[in-house]
């Protein structure tokens, strides 16, 4: 008999709670949002961006990008410094010395904290040995 | 005669174009990127995301945004000023005074430019009426 009452108080108390919440907060999402546009521009400043990918990776990897998976395995690696996507770049490329640098710009939202990032090679070619292959970039 | 020689000169010029092309540049794409991340944190700080969509608008409007078409239609009325999304508050609408803020983000490129804008409102009722109704943020 006693259990049969707490069971009746507990459902009377979550009612209650129900009846009671603030009329506006929403409920936060089950996963932490992970979502960034990846962009591709010319020059050091990032002012004229010439390619750019939405990508969403929570609570399923979608987006724009031409390889959502494959990128957000990618990101995931990082753990979010993406500056570990600098790493490790393809040692046995060579690239002429031209100055004509390509900036790319990571911004949006990783596992719920805000991301901003930012790194200009000195030219296409670069970026590409530096990468090597990544899947984050490459669109 | 004439016409069939111009014809295959004109072929061998765009092939001899095509095989002495720069390796490394990829061709830009025919419209100007337009991406962007949404989000909305808890604070003052942004530093607690508890919402946030993906955002592509060209070529096509698509993403996790629940409405991608209506949010790239409100977005492009703003002329990649976002702070005009604050500019038609529903007037009829009364907020309580608490203090619980609410921050929300614009993070990306719009029409080739690198954007980032973001705003607080003193609580989630204040966040609405502001908003009123418009769709960049209805998520």
């Amino acid at each position: 008999m006693r259990h049969r009452i707490a069971a009746v108080s507990a459902a009377a108390l979550l009612t209650l709670a129900g009846a009671t919440g603030i009329a506006e907060a929403k409920p936060a999402s089950l996963y932490a949002p992970s979502a960034v546009v990846l962009a591709v521009a010319q020059g050091e400043d990032a002012t004229t961006v010439v390619r750019a990918s939405a990508l969403s990776c929570a609570p399923t990897p979608q987006g724009t990008h031409p390889d959502p998976k494959a990128a957000c395995a990618a990101l995931t690696a990082t753990s979010g410094t993406l500056e570990t996507l600098l790493a490790a770049p393809d040692s046995d490329r060579a690239c002429p010395m031209h100055y004509d640098p390509v900036t790319v710009t990571a911004d949006g939202v990783w596992k719920g904290k805000r991301v901003s990032w930012k790194h200009t090679f000195s030219n296409g070619c670069v970026m590409a040995a530096t990468f090597n292959g990544n899947a984050v970039f490459a669109f």
